[in-house]
């Protein structure tokens, strides 16, 4: 038979992926001989047993967790329901990987009529003993039978006005007594039946709890955040109760090893005397900082802080412990790595690697890439978030699109949002989805908040480029431009009205939260040197303009992966031109438009190469369809026919011969340039006419690479590719220079992968397209894929974003047949990803592993990027 | 050195593809020791070669073209150019497979001011001489020159005025002389040069003539419309002139060895005496039976049927012959296997197999599957519409989408065209696009005409379905709905006006064309046996009707492989209760307004079991995204919130809350059932109790096979399926009975079939939806692809329209791969393909290949494909 509980004795600190990470700590505490009120672990196995047989404990595992509750007892002379001695015991979940807050807990359990009685009489402190039963009869009616906590904190209120007192802690013995029997009659009528009285029912009632808490929407929603796998499932830990709340010898706290804000090497915490632990975090009380322990108990604080030490250089980690003093002796409730702030994420780092403790390698797979990222955009107040959570103000939520905070006045369009700016106001902009034409108004702003699409939508993409903040595919906000205002979640806001919202974490709130802006530290520049040292793909950046591309070089961008030339289309000087050549009819109308573009297009790349001092310049050719250059209201129309001096019937049968169906799948990337092969040719004059110039004025050796995008058949990538060395080879005649130039594509659509051996014949690089290759392999719309991909976390169907984590399997799977097949016509064929997947950590650990020679991300994930390189080829070295 | 030019006496009948069809079948005559005027021929290599090189003949090609030449004139004992005894020769075309009319031909070459006159003296006859050489210039300055032949018509047009006669013939030789002087300055004024006089000069020119017409604009759409790869090329056949224009005793003719209008085994044709070839087509004068031959000169025809007899038992096919009386002697210029009408095809085969000619698989591979697909549906009359293309009543033209003719009076509305064919009209409906909602007014229709949208658009699919014929995406035709009235390409039409089309050649004519109903022989019964009789590959169909399965039924289908559920959603009876879902907000409204359906759709599902007999119905779980079921226009919504008791806002949130971007990539399939298991639910309870009630009725075994569609990830399929199980199990078990049903899924998006190992595990067959399988691999959207792909067939990047032949290499792939892992994981795992491609011939080859176990497709194609299966496995047998 399986084993499927163990004693703490049993356990140790490998057992992690069996007993959750409390478990096995608490078991290793145990080993090492530190005090740790005895207990057992019903490993995660048996939570993935649970949901598998239909939500219930086999018959096996209750024998178990009988047989072991047998064997504590006797470990601690105390049984459940025991007249004498009683035995009290908490119920936690702890999974594999630490989910703080996101499932349940139960303290004090065993507790009934008789034995709180039993209690009063051997603490001889019956406050204490009705104190901890009403508490019990609290978390337990919440947890196990889904009564709301609130509902009884009422009757509290209700009883502190009738005895007109303020605090919980002036209610006395009687009163909790009274508390008690009010309790319970309030779950009778609601239940109908009484509170359970038999610990053992109890015991079992609140492990089922715990394992059905896995499943909980918040836990589902950590875990999607965090990329833990459902699979994994939860431990269940019953532990003998320790009580900080029997009198002032007793009390409870948390505390790190080094302090979790700075990375300061000194111990950090705080705690209450005459406390449970739910009192420290509840803050009615001010607790008191862990230094002041050894005023009040020196002997305690000694042995603390060399419990401290020990565990720090046992687990050769930072710390962050819970423990409780039962009259006047320590007991440790749990130890883990501590969570820390990206500052002390650095800090800690580099003073473990100094202090002997790590290796450079050891100290790069400790820091998450997350906190990177976090350095580099304004984060809200800490406390005031909390406050301002704590007190309801996130009011609805959407993606977590782009990271960063943005608080601010909000607006409907770019044109108010840049007006506004201009007058001096700090400005969000809230849309139902924004296109090219709100790039100024987003560039104006704190942040960006959208109705509409996911992760890889262009308010997402666009707001990672510029560093802003981006909240996308709220469900809850509707946008009524007409009249000025939109809701969230039913609450109504006018222009101008104070928003914030948090790209980290998705939240909404209708207040405002002062931002903290980003700092970088020296040790950003250490950890980042180490991260270089040790990666062996190369990070590019997405960058359009030169001023992206100074800011990736900054990040330490080792070239251009996608500079995309549609947004230079944008430029409200350009679009004239660019409307000019869609609405001609005739090639030479729309060579002489794209004559007029010409030289801001060649003065768009000679800025950019600048900016990027030599280094690598990836060029993608035009690729949106072209209805997206055209306006699309009668009066925007009316206006465009005036400007072209023609009638507004030939601009308005323009936009309807352009319509799509299915843009995506429509008329875009290089099936722009097999129509109008002019358009190659004009980009590919500036792109070769700007590095001759820059070559020339810098002595530089500029090798331009031309990207063609969507090719899914070979056939079109020669006939591309052949109007690009026409032209290229006009050019260079005219000027009477050679130079050197790449043409390569991307690979985003299927068949380009499949056919990959034939395209690489054509292709001097590849560049995986991981956003539409994503949706075309899914057959999903990034646009619309939002509203079902909810239906899908909640189904279990999907664990994760496959636009912001790379689908391993179906994408992944043509990713590596794509670099094989490439690799078998062209030995040396280059081969990165532009994918906004190129800034997600776990999907960088799987292009290092499928072989590729960079990937390409916006400026402000760069750094995260070449720290998840490092990683990656820590975690398997490159040969 | 490689051999370019072959004389006729070097090649033979096996060497088709280096000489083409024509050079081979010279050659191969001239092995027969049949009457062939001597010439050679220059390769189909050289052709590519030409392309390859830039368009020009490399002088290796040249040298030998000379040298063969000189032969030529040695074996004839005539010289180029010669006082005494010219060389006069024609210079044609000839590629791999037939391609009549598509390319250039040019006589009479050799001719100038002075030959003219040797072969006047020679002949006694300077009228013919005269004829022949204005008749060159004529040739050689449309072939090669590129001056339309019609400005030289109107020379002589002017002539003839002033003549003051009607015909051609009634001009003298000095009317001529005098034309050919004429021809000579306007060939001048146009060319700036005189007409080449050097007959050499005249042969390079002529060569390169043809090789270039390989590439003009009808040979490209002759070669996409008969699946003719472009790298063949063609050959040029340079052959001496024989004269059938030269006096009374001279004649030209065409005779086919048996008659391929119907078969009948007896010599059929028509010739006529003193004319050239080109006077037989023309139809100036009226030719002659090729049995009045037997009178006129009874020597000659004995002798031609004695050759007929030589070819047909040679060649072991019905021939189809060109010969040239000079001066009382046959010249054999060409034989081929002939063109045969669809009746003709059938009668031939049975006939050669009674002869003991050939066995039933020879014979079954001689019938070209298109002969199947014509005889099941009307045809335009051919003399009339040879009379209407004459005349050029051919305005416009679109994709041949759906096969038959059409002639009718046009409407541009379902409504209209409803009222008007119950009127006793004879209707065809012209729309921009259909939409679900049209199909009735489709279905009254003779034929549909789009603008948009290509051959598996909705307008294609459904006309296919029907039988009725459709042209789809004609870029040349607007409609304006609004003002009742449509232009093709330019010429403006009223509702009401009559049109035709042409569903075989996508020709659209402004005149009314007489239609033929097809009629079924018992040739195509014993056909289809035999067809039955050698092929492996099952055919079903795609049906969605009683009415179409049970046509389905007398085609031959063997069981239903698609039945696209949401149909029956749009009939006007249930559109009200499927709207009424789709705006309810809650579960219960939902599956309140699905009650309404259930009765319904049990109704459909039991009417298609009984209509197939027993035979196995695959059905399809709704599949389009749920807007598709909503107005669109304010008008309507206004009308439903009416009809619903709710707001126009309410609906009109419903409708732009349901909007998406890209929605063949959006809210669909078996998405729609993990955000609404209430759907699958009530369709599972409809296919289950039908199929119980049907068994019990009939005393049948019917096993549903349940299809869900739009799978990407195998857990979605399970998610699905768990809802079909539990509700399957339910329904029987209301019912009290067991039966069987079988849960399989669409392979139809890329990702599918790269998982299809994990997917086998839940599915119990695979249906491959080739359709958006195809879009997606390609990520071209049908609904859109139509505009670019006709630059694509210019650039020739495409030779097919993928929608219409399966794309082999990159959708083949997957579909190999697909079946492979499929088969691995569930090694009797059932697979089909339902796209429309299982109605294309070429692609049932590649599926019989790939080992799948049916193909279906639309009930007019089912012999078609049971044709086509046969085939392809007498082609290449499965063990």
């Amino acid at each position: 038979m399986n084993k499927f509980v163990y004693m703490f004795s049993e356990g140790n600190g490998t057992m992690r992926e069996l007993l959750g990470g409390k478990g096995a700590n608490l078991a290793e505490m145990s080993n090492l001989g530190l005090p740790v009120p005895q207990g057992f672990t019903i490993t995660t196995e048996v939570c993935t047993k649970y949901y598998n047989e239909g939500q219930v404990l086999s018959d096996d595992v209750k024998k178990q967790i009988f047989s072991s509750l047998a064997k504590l007892e006797k470990l601690t002379g105390k049984k459940f329901g025991d007249n004498k001695n009683p035995l009290l015991v908490s119920v936690r979940s702890g999974a594999r990987a630490s989910m703080p807050g996101m499932m349940d807990t139960i303290l004090n359990l065993g507790l009934n009529d008789e034995v709180v009685e039993v209690v009063a009489k051997l603490t001889n402190n019956p406050r204490f003993a009705y104190d901890s039963y009403r508490r019990f009869i609290q978390m337990f009616s919440d947890v196990v039978m889904g009564l709301s906590k609130k509902r009884f904190e009422k009757i509290i209120d209700e009883m502190k006005d009738k005895k007109g007192v303020k605090l919980d802690t002036e209610l006395n013995a009687d009163d909790l007594k009274e508390l008690v029997k009010l309790f319970k009659a309030f779950y009778k009528q609601e239940k109908g039946v009484d509170f359970p009285q038999d610990p053992t029912e109890q015991l079992m009632e609140a492990i089922l709890a715990v394992f059905r808490s896995w499943d909980n929407e918040r836990a589902i929603y950590y875990r999607r955040m965090n990329n833990i796998p459902s699979s994994w499932g939860t431990a269940v830990n019953v532990q003998s109760m320790v009580f900080g709340n029997m009198g002032d010898d007793c009390g409870t706290g948390v505390a790190f090893t080094r302090d979790p804000a700075t990375g300061e090497n000194q111990l950090y915490g705080e705690y209450l005397m005459n406390a449970q632990g739910e009192d420290v975090v509840a803050g009615v009380r001010t607790p008191s900082s862990i230094q002041d322990l050894a005023e009040q108990n020196p002997a305690v604080f000694k042995q603390f802080n060399e419990i401290c030490k020990i565990l720090e250089d046992h687990y050769n980690d930072m710390q962050d412990m819970e423990f409780t003093i039962e009259k006047g002796k320590l007991y440790m409730l749990q130890t883990r790595n501590g969570k820390r702030t990206a500052n002390a994420a650095l800090r800690i780092a580099i003073d473990f690697v100094k202090e002997g403790r790590w290796t450079e390698q050891e100290a790069l797979m400790k820091i998450e890439p997350a906190h990177i990222d976090a350095l580099l955009h304004p984060q809200f107040d800490a406390d005031e978030l909390k406050t301002k959570n704590k007190e309801g103000h996130d009011i609805a939520s959407g993606l977590a699109a782009a990271p960063g905070a943005a608080c601010g006045k909000a607006y409907l369009t770019a044109e108010k949002a840049i007006a506004k700016a201009q007058a001096g106001e700090k400005v969000v902009i809230v849309r139902l989805e924004t296109s090219p034409e709100d790039i100024e108004g987003m560039a104006v702003s704190q942040g960006v908040l959208t109705a509409r699409g996911g992760r890889t939508s262009h308010a997402a993409v666009v707001a990672r480029g510029m560093g802003a903040c981006c909240v996308a595919g709220c469900n809850d906000l509707i946008v009524d431009e007409e009249n000025g205002c939109f809701t969230l979640n039913g609450k109504i806001f006018k222009e101008g009205d104070v928003i914030s919202f948090d790209g980290n974490t998705g939240k909404i709130y209708d207040c405002a939260i002062k931002t903290v802006e980003p700092k970088i530290s020296g040790d950003f520049d250490v950890v980042m040197k180490w991260a270089d040292k040790y990666r062996a793909l190369h990070v590019r950046t997405n960058a359009d303009t030169p001023k992206d591309a100074a800011k990736a070089v900054e990040f330490g961008a080792e070239g251009i992966g996608l500079c995309r030339t549609e947004h230079m289309f944008f430029e409200a000087d350009r679009i004239m031109a660019v409307r000019e050549m869609i609405v001609s009819k005739t090639v030479e109308g729309r060579k002489a438009a794209l004559a007029k573009i010409l030289p801001m297009q060649r003065g768009d790349f000679e800025g950019i190469y600048k900016a990027m001092e030599g280094r690598p310049v990836t060029i993608r050719f035009l690729d949106p369809p072209l209805h997206e250059f055209l306006p699309h209201t009668d009066e925007e129309m009316a206006e465009l026919a005036k400007d072209m001096g023609l009638t507004f019937e030939e601009i308005k049968e323009t936009v309807t011969s352009l319509h799509e169906f299915n843009p995506m799948l429509g008329h875009r990337g290089c099936r722009l340039s097999i129509t109008y092969p002019e358009i190659a040719e004009m980009q590919t004059r500036a792109v070769i006419e700007a590095a001759i110039n820059v070559n020339k004025e810098k002595k530089w050796n500029i090798i331009p690479e031309i990207m063609i995008p969507l090719v899914g058949e070979v056939k079109e990538l020669a006939f591309v590719k052949n109007v690009v060395d026409q032209t290229a080879k006009t050019v260079m005649k005219e000027k009477g220079v050679e130079i050197k130039y790449l043409v390569g594509t991307m690979i985003e659509v299927p068949r380009a992968a499949l056919t990959a051996d034939e395209i690489a014949k054509q292709a001097e690089f590849f560049s995986f397209g991981t956003n539409d290759l994503t949706q075309t392999t899914f057959a999903f719309s990034r646009d619309d894929a939002g509203k079902f991909l909810e239906d899908y976390y909640a189904q279990k169907i999907f664990e994760n974003d496959p636009f912001a984590r790379v689908d391993q399997i179906g994408v992944g799977r043509l990713v590596k047949m794509a670099a094989k097949l490439g690799r078998e016509t062209r030995k040396d064929i280059h081969l990165g990803v532009c994918g906004e997947h190129g800034g997600d950590p776990s999907s960088v650990e799987f292009f290092h592993n499928a072989g590729l020679d960079y990937v390409s991300c916006s400026p402000y994930r760069v750094p995260l990027a070449r720290l998840a390189a490092a990683q990656a080829n820590i975690a398997n070295p490159r040969k």
